[in-house]
């Protein structure tokens, strides 16, 4: 039976490979890919996933641009990660197709409408689906999983001490989706890193392939690889939205999950976009339960995934990419 | 010259008042109502735009249902003020149309777009507005007036001691709308209450005008008059709206107004929706800029109304009424 | 009968004309000066403090140098408008006397203590205060009235546009002050301000009373004179700590007033330090309940000056000076 | 040669643990135990830990009352982990000794100026801590070794998702004695947890060395037991104090360190009292440096403690209760 998938991603370098598994995988239909400002500004993302769809023989899957910034907050783009294209620095040619017409936030509002039960996989800021569920709520009960590439559940962030990236990009939007009631799986940074990892000797394998993707996917990755290790002291590759698809395509991947209480802190610079999960189940008591009262009306929506079985998630990739 | 309006409302009893004002000025073509959570729930609200426009014999023109609830915040409705269908508990029957399929958000996205110049009024939290910026940018060149009644400029709140209801719903909102650029004009609670107040005396001079409109929009303040003194110690009955909604069909009802860079609190819970003003221009100075950067992107792009013709006010009121 | 005070200063020029109004006051006895960082350092300040009790010929009055910084923020001084010495660069010769070797904070709780009933007066942050008042919270019922200079009610400030210089410096300690139960006075900088400014003309006045002290005063407020239009467009010299003491040494100056909670924002920049003055009795709202719930502790222990007797005001600073 | 340490304890059960391996230590001299609000109100404190020095026969070490809330918080006990008198409701008979006349800020003043490179440790909230090095601040170069036991580093608190309770109590507090400069080895209280914990049949182990300081640690830490599995789903009784001593009187029990700039959390009540560590190195990035400014001034003065030699910390017990 064909899975149906809407995708919401800010197209750079591990969006793409991400997006390859998806448009690759021969049970899921891609009805929608929805760029969301991020890694990069919409254009560069609105390009980069056109182009990797056009890669995998996809251009006919529709791109649709969205938000252009964060709820609240200014623009703060990953070149530093990602390179100037947030290709590697590939300066890939310009994409056989345009982006449709239709905003982003209509798209998912329409797509999920058009098909209950979807999938969605969301792969960068939670502006286009806060936007989405405020104009339309009615969406939320129609997503059977909403596979969230973002956070990091109690532990550090990659972006600041605190946060990870797409959290921390729009904090806001984020505690708007995680409230919302969707059912959030939450693939933090933490659990696509080190051992998962693709090491330099791993990507010598992938090129060794042969394919013109599995060249794609290492070459738009040479400068995220670089920017890997001065981030976070990992050796190899961190893909992290791949880790995020590889668990929405298959959620065995995911080898250990709970379900808690998750919610965003919006209200500080120092702990911006943190992820905080109740993992203790501390919430409700006396000390906890006024601050937390506004988290508990959908219950505990979020699943958060604590570990992943790192060769399968390899294997998963590999064969994507052979 | 016909101007043309497009009025964002949680309709109450005020509201309704500031819409018959508009719906009856001659030189006024009304394209479109939305509807925002706010003083009622958008059901409500809509009921009440609808009839009131059917009071005024333009049950044609379209009302449109935007968001349901705050960008961030829990609903807070003012039944206490407005009474419990928001209009002094008159249960006024059913209005005789519908608001249309079209969302809200989406109404004021394509009215602004095919209507470049026209008047936007907002008479409660600026949800609907923020979510259409958001979506639509392009929207905030093309709109020529944004006649915001919200916000306390330099002195003390209604609903706190910081805060006005309309921005204190949705604080976020109104922070995203004021640095959106849209050239706002902000109308005060203050300039609207105390002596623009209206009078009992004044109350029965209205009803004296015998006509249906002046009976209804006094009927249906009713509870807003009892309500008026508990809130603020004034004498009275408060037409916030009616006052703003002068001010955009006659400027010079404004005797006093200057430009300002306005901020709106959001991350603090004691004074969450203040709107601050910064009369004496010190935030581009040392010890504010670091704060006040984000509002300085569209320069001063707000005028604050700090007075108002009160005989005037009142003697425009009167001719709508009469 | 001799009251006695005990004053808080951050000496520069305007606390040195309040301090004049003390130490010449023929029923009061300054039991204590203890210094505090604010407008300058405490090294400065102990200079400035020493100094005008040698001009009024009461070296004897001990001077304690308490606070170096305030609790949580960085030191921002106000050189920019007292002069780089904070008397209007007048660069006086060092006093003869040095301050005690007790600590400002010691020195507070010793002398309330040692004299139950005693005046406090405080004309800059309330870091001393907030010090002593956790060290020792039973001098907190032995203080009979504690006149402070700082905060604006209800309307904008002088530092940033929500608040005002003494409060904004160190507002976790304001907080702990005007929450630790002490019969505050609030003297807000608008009160003092406008028509209660020193015009030039009433300068040349006071300096034609050809006092040393006249000419003091009016040479070490020279550089606040200019520095006062520059803050606030406001005509003349601002003399806020001198009519903070006007009111210590006769309450009737002070011509309206009124007890209110009071609250000061700490957590937010936009408005952090915010005197907020809950006047219209809304904080036991269901609104506003939670937020204001630790501030009802003590009741309304702040009593609020609205107006004052500018004639009078005036009248007891050129009596002073004369 | 003799070390000399000042203890500053909220004294409930484990920090009577701590307090009996400091005062038996055989080359430790214990300057003084200065009491702060935490886990009891002082006056408990004040008992329990007189009562565990003459437990010691150490009457003589001389007990100091100190701060009796939180700079800005309400105090909230926990009673419901130590017991009702903090000491597994064995409701010990009152000591001998009382608490000395002198204030415990004062006593960490004089303490440590009369005992320049004495080691500090602290137990509870950091109350008096601050408030010394903000009346005090040249304590600060006169403390060797500043132990914490306090903070998650880069994990989920004990009392909240985000913190742990000593800090959480009086996150200002923390701030300040965090920012101040003091040496610190901040112990968390994941690394005192999990195997660190002492088992049921290593409690009955410690019964059966039949001593009366053996009897004294396990019956008043029996309620602790029972809580500890509550708190935080471990098995065993945690003893998080005890293991900051531990570290404290051999710091080659800590197995692994590193030095951090750490802030504290105090602006969101969401993750209010988090110790935020900047394990990665991120804070002087383009994306950190204005958030983290005020944290830099005195370098990398927090070295965070990641793991213990559990075997060690135990022995180290032991012997203790030998």
């Amino acid at each position: 039976m064909v899975r149906k998938f809407i995708i919401d991603t800010d197209t750079a370098s591990d969006d793409a490979v991400a997006l390859v598994m998806a448009l690759r995988a021969p049970d899921v239909e891609v009805e929608a890919i929805t760029i969301v400002n991020g890694n990069m500004p919409v254009a560069q993302g609105s390009r980069n996933a056109l182009y990797t769809a056009q890669m995998c023989g996809r251009a006919d899957v529709p791109v649709y641009i969205g938000a252009d910034r964060p709820l609240m907050r200014p623009r703060v783009h990953a070149h530093w990660f990602h390179g100037e294209d947030g290709m590697g620095n590939q300066f890939y040619p310009p994409p056989e197709r345009q982006p449709e017409a239709k905003h982003g936030v209509q798209a998912i509002i329409d797509t999920v409408r058009a098909n209950p039960g979807i999938v969605m996989v969301t792969l960068g800021p939670l502006t286009n689906v806060a936007l989405a569920v405020r104009q339309a709520p009615d969406i939320v009960g129609k997503v059977s999983r909403c596979i969230v590439m973002g956070g990091a559940a109690g532990t550090t962030g990659n972006v600041t001490p605190a946060a990870e990236y797409n959290i921390w990009c729009d904090p806001e939007a984020a505690r708007i989706a995680f409230h919302s009631g969707l059912p959030i799986e939450m693939v933090g940074w933490e659990v696509a890193r080190g051992e998962a990892n693709i090491l330099a000797e791993e990507m010598e394998m992938i090129r060794g392939f042969g394919t013109p993707l599995a060249r794609f996917a290492m070459d738009c990755n040479s400068h995220a690889y670089k920017a890997t290790i001065e981030q976070s002291d990992d050796l190899g590759l961190g893909l992290y939205d791949p880790v995020a698809m590889a668990i929405a395509l298959d959620p065995t991947i995911c080898t250990y999950m709970s379900k808690h209480f998750v919610d965003v802190e919006t209200q500080s610079e120092l702990t911006r976009g943190m992820t905080v999960v109740d993992r203790y189940d501390v919430t409700t008591d006396e000390r906890n339960i006024d601050v937390w009262r506004s988290v508990q009306e959908h219950g505990k929506n979020v699943t958060v995934c604590w570990s992943i079985d790192v060769p399968r998630w390899k294997e998963l990739l590999y064969s994507t990419l052979k």
